[in-house]
């Protein structure tokens, strides 16, 4: 097989006009807001309309804990619903927008790969329908409310040194991290420190995607955080009046963008928060529309299924009352040999060793997901060219003591074609009887919920908060909001808090190091690390490699 | 006539769909690229298909130098082209997008007024197609890259000091005007004094409206300066290797978008340059589809015809090679007064006096359209309810002498119909021969360009430039950036360059202050005097009153 790349792949198959692709789901071009040919808005009011009708069945798509190695969660997802579609079943894939910024630094976009994508994928990476744009535009009306409400007067009596809301921008912009604005005398605003995150870390985001509807999203946005007043008390968004026309930005923003597959799988992309200060999810408006007009509605959480998964289940699936019906667990050869303690460099030889070493990663989530959250489980193995057999069978070898089925994933090489054996094993798991619960309930502590994730999850022995984690536990109390659930911001390549600990390691304590919240959104956000909210460019970053031609064809994406 | 807000008459009227209004232009569904039922963006590259069509006639709005009373100009364009409309002829508008910003300062957003509105409203104020946030994020990227390269070690030479390049928002927000950036350590970026625009004012904003396709488009971003070096050099987008991808982030931007007017009549609204540092005009690419699609091509330039129309000529006309051929000068009796003297408090009683007085200025406007641009004009009066027969006789009397009609429009209250005798004499004008000629040569030096603008247009006796407006001159002689057409940036409120001077004064000498070349867009930008780029919102802003039902119908636009 020539070795395309993923823009030469999508380019090289015709895209049918999305009203074709919305048909078999009893969609008419009247429920589409066309954004031209191939992008359209749906109509998230319908769901009200549609709320007594039956739900298809919810897959969710997670993985292994990362490895630098990759594990292909998307490529897998976008395969698995078009298996279905081969199967000649209604499904529909939901999944995260991607963000403009990274596509100018170290790669150029990204909406599943090989053979396993989304498209028009210049446009998916490039703007979309704009609903980042609106986020970041509602972001910043409230950035530019807050400082304006102290020129003016500040009556509310906001403490310009405890202003947690910041702007953002949908760029890698490592310069606007630390900045001090409002220079330059009176007329020119009030002095202070600030910052920018990129566009993803916008509180809003997580707000539009945990919506489940205008007035829904009306109060969340009214509820924000965003600064401290002098005697400490919360400032928030609905203070400034900011409610109403941040929705008002966002009109466009709320209802599910819907494009396809390369094999025309009809695919929702809606909202992308960030997976460590946010919950990692699409929209639960898209979630819920995906289950009502398909059979299998197939989603992803973000990173492995310690983190992204859980926070899927306490969060996503609470706040939207929906539960998932089965999970594909996404591994690789490759990220096991890595948690098998084998360098990035020396993946290439056979190494059965490593990869056995690697699976008490593998193993910790399949218990994770059987066992705590209760659900039926199958692990997909996405397939390199140099797996061989021997470390295949000893995947499978021990998944078989779990009572876990292995099925190989060749997606990426063969589109839906490579799915067709793991879509039979998801129908048959999604039709068994389950036990899904939560990992805590919202009256636990704040303490007690953070136990029992690091204890059940995590495999840890428990938590230690630091001095300002314990304050500010204390204040979130006094101010009610502790019975929101828990948002873990911690490192992805790890169960644990340290990210060089692969595997599954135990024994060990996750440190706390603040808590927030975001009142909004509604969790509260437990630190355990610096989280990076704004990345920066490399020295040679994607966009010297990205042109248009006359034609207006875009080369430089991959 | 029972007083309704601007978005109630717009909410009263039920559109077309946009494949309607299309039609009688002989355009096709596959011509648009549909953005929901009442949006589309044409093509551009359509316009090379067409070069050897006929091209309409142009008819330019302009007005008397603006006061606070308001002169409705774009009114008076919308009302005029649906009187064609009404008159069996096939009419455009071509007009400038609104910024999102100011929809949440003083006023809710502006498309017209009255019966004489382009809709749909609420998505022309807010996002649009997404044009000016494309525009935002390819201005981000730039200057992402600018403060990349240096981190990464500078190779250019930038003189962090000497960044001409801003960041942009599209809001008011003061607080960005003036900040430092890159703090907090070596990770970080590297400290700097920088500031934020309004994204309209940025330069590439005034590119895409003066390119006249892709490949025109991407060489004029490439030539921007964004810096210069330790020697003092220019550092260009294109040194960044930038151009490409910020012309991909302009793939869908460049194509001009087309909605309605309340009447049905087809109406272009693309690009909103600046009207002070840039030439405040709707693009290039939109005007001559306008004049490829219909027979009568009506847009407007900003401010009063010493200014936006003398740009629109200059710099817009020259770069576009296009010419109007007939002018509509648009005037309101309140706004006469006020050049005649009287305060914006007591326009209402009769006096015929004060609008003679204030017609020195109608009557200098009219003089340089005839002999310095050398086009017919027809004025129109755009009529409000307490204008006197004795008022308006007085400003026919003095036109007749010059050999001007005077015509009433009454578009706000009555739509096209209000506009029907309007359209009648442009149409008679449109056929006249015309010695249209532009203020000054291309070759003649940059003091020789103004000094003709100054004497020839404004009526004063000559410029005087400041030490660093001299010094500028030398520089952008030097790098031969001299043969550039002059984009004036002076108050709007006066033919001179101090704002309290109404009606037509003479005898004044324009002061120089700075002399900038936005090399990308082709033009030297001459400051006399500080330019506001980025505005602030107001102690209670319009945003604390907009809002959005259930239902997305949102209010508080106006």
């Amino acid at each position: 097989m020539a070795h395309l790349s993923d823009i030469e792949i999508a380019n090289s198959v015709e895209m049918k006009p999305i009203k074709e692709v919305a048909a078999p789901l009893g969609l008419k071009e009247e429920d589409l807001t066309l954004y031209g040919n191939y992008k359209a808005k749906l109509d998230a009011r319908e769901l009200t309309r549609l709320e007594n009708e039956k739900d298809g069945k919810l897959i969710l798509v997670t993985a292994i804990t990362p490895t630098p190695a990759g594990e292909g969660k998307t490529t897998t997802s976008v395969g698995l619903a078009d298996a279905f579609t081969k199967l000649g079943k209604k499904a529909m894939i939901a999944l995260r927008e991607p963000s403009l910024g990274p596509v100018f630094g170290v790669k150029g976009g990204a909406a599943g790969g090989g053979h396993a994508q989304v498209v028009p994928m210049e446009d998916i990476n490039l703007h979309f329908t704009g609903d980042f744009h609106a986020i970041g535009a509602a972001n910043n009306l409230l950035a530019a409310l807050i400082d304006n409400h102290i020129h003016h007067g500040n009556a509310l009596g906001i403490d310009s040194r405890n202003i947690t809301w910041k702007r953002v921008v949908d760029m890698n912009d490592r310069q606007l991290r630390h900045i001090v604005n409002g220079l330059q005398g009176r007329v020119n605003g009030v002095p202070r420190e600030d910052g920018y995150d990129i566009t993803v870390a916008s509180e809003i985001m997580a707000v539009l995607c945990l919506s489940n509807d205008i007035d829904d999203l009306k109060e969340k946005l009214k509820n924000m955080v965003v600064a401290y007043n002098f005697e400490g008390k919360p400032v928030t968004a609905g203070d400034l009046k900011a409610e109403g026309a941040m929705a008002a930005l966002l009109k466009d923003a709320i209802h599910p963008n819907l494009v396809q597959t390369l094999e025309h799988t009809p695919a929702i992309i809606h909202g992308g928060p960030f997976a460590n200060i946010a919950h990692g999810c699409n929209s639960i408006i898209a979630t819920k529309m995906a289950m009502k007009y398909a059979d299998y509605a197939i989603t992803e959480a973000g990173f492995g299924a310690d983190l992204g998964a859980e926070k899927f289940i306490d969060i996503k699936c609470r706040l939207g009352n929906i539960k998932p019906d089965a999970v594909v667990l996404v591994a690789t050869i490759r990220a096991l040999k890595m948690h098998g303690g084998i360098h990035k460099k020396e993946l290439e030889p056979e190494n059965v060793e490593a990869v056995v070493k690697g699976l008490t990663n593998l193993d910790k989530h399949i218990e994770n997901i059987q066992d705590v959250y209760g659900l039926p489980v199958v692990v997909a193995i996405n397939k390199f060219p140099l797996d061989t057999d021997a470390e295949i069978e000893a995947v499978e070898k021990a998944c078989k003591e779990r009572g876990v089925e292995v099925v190989l994933s060749d997606v990426w090489a063969n589109g839906g074609e490579g799915g067709i054996e793991l879509a039979e094993k998801v129908m048959e798991l999604a039709e068994q009887d389950n036990s899904f619960s939560y990992v805590y309930d919202l009256e636990d502590s704040i303490e007690e919920k953070l136990t029992k994730i690091v204890q059940k999850v995590y495999g840890g022995k428990g938590i230690e908060l630091t001095g300002p984690a314990k304050k500010q536990l204390k204040q979130l109390e006094e101010l009610g909001y502790d019975k929101l659930p828990i948002c873990m911001a911690k490192t992805q390549y790890s169960f644990s808090d340290d990210a060089t600990l692969v595997g599954a390691p135990k024994d060990f304590t996750i440190t706390i190091k603040n808590l927030k919240v975001s009142a909004g959104a509604g969790f509260i956000v437990a630190l355990t690390g610096a989280v990076m909210t704004m990345p920066g460019l490399p020295k040679s970053p994607a966009s010297e490699r990205i042109d248009i031609d006359e034609e207006g064809n875009i080369t430089g994406l991959f």
